[in-house]
């Protein structure tokens, strides 16, 4: 889904759901609102899959790592997998916050106001931990 | 030397040597009871019990991740989430590369030679790909 | 626009716009008095002094440490200054980022159509550059 | 012994020593002769015009910075700069730790006792710096 088609569904939310709606249909209103804030599963991770494959890797490798300590096996060569796992994490982190800058952020500073303000802020924070971690 | 070598010295050690041949042959001993070397399970990494807790903890928070991913929980959580594991992976890196420094390029040096010159030098690009990644 | 035409753009400017050449032109502008686009000196670093003053301390920073190398200090020291050298730079990075992200990418989002598309890149290739430095 | 006192020491050093004191007192020597203490120009970083050029480029880079904020350039381009900066400076500290450990920490450990175990943590506790700046 692009994001001009999820600003579309966005406003035909808006149009057809009130709050109450969340207790006459829950499941259905975890799916309505917005993905940027209620987590609801609306592909607002492209390529998903990609992620998660990504994901089960890097913890298949920290449980290596974990097997490379238990085993005492020679501690550059672990040091050498955590960096990779890092790097790896780090990829990860770069293409989630991408996808929530193109979508999510966008989407916030076109509707304008206090959510606007929020969205970045919060992307700033998250900015700043990414660089010192 | 690889870490399959590693791990095939490992094993011939297991069925070789036992603790008093160090006695009987001094020379060998550095090789065979040096875990820098060789991998084998002689504590060579001081509480390696807190270091599995630790991996463990690690290895439960990617699969969080991956679960957070799937469910497509909020992205600006699941930065927080990758923030705080790689730095627990980074920290774990740090306390090995400590007691790597601290026992087995300690050893290297005070023995001297050209295995005091590669342990430094493993030791150097460790630390740059640490600093790197 | 290259770095290069950007410079153009900005000498050009100098040399043929006042401030009352937006209602003149208000087309014109989007474009001229955008400094996120012309380098103009219109102030959109909030508290430029701040940053200025930052900067000059880094400076400093930086020629005490040619000093320390020079004199030979100690080396535990020298990377001692280092660290706070590069968290002083990193935090002054931060801040401009964040300054960039509210000010020039959230108008050109306003805006839209290919400046919006090319902010947002720029902002996430620079935010990558930063993290991996 | 704090950097003022390394700097006092230093002096001192100039005017009681000569090179040849190192073989009329050999003992005396590793003290007096050792640059990892006492920070005397006695060559401890090897290529140190390496180094000084390089800590001068890197000044020059903070300076340029400084005017691109006056200049109000564009603020990606001073994003590429500062992580630009940072490399460079991140790249001199690994020499100068690599020079350290080489120099400094191996001939602690040679010496073993108290010292050795101080110029261990020392550098431990930089490396941790230098991994989180």
């Amino acid at each position: 889904m692009t994001t001009q088609q999820h600003d579309a569904q966005h406003h035909a939310d808006h149009v057809d759901h009130a709050d109450h709606v969340d207790f006459a249909n829950p499941a259905l209103a975890v799916t309505v609102g917005d993905a940027c804030v209620n987590h609801a599963s609306h592909g607002y991770i492209h390529d998903k899959d990609a992620y998660l494959r990504r994901m089960r890797r890097i913890e298949g490798q920290t449980r290596g790592l974990a097997k490379m300590i238990e085993e005492e096996q020679y501690c550059i060569d672990i040091l050498t997998q955590v960096s990779a796992v890092t790097k790896a994490l780090q990829s990860v982190a770069l293409g989630l916050l991408n996808e929530h800058l193109s979508h999510c952020v966008v989407n916030a500073v076109r509707e304008g106001g206090a959510e606007a303000e929020l969205k970045l802020t919060e992307a700033q924070q998250a900015i700043a931990r990414l660089m010192r971690s």
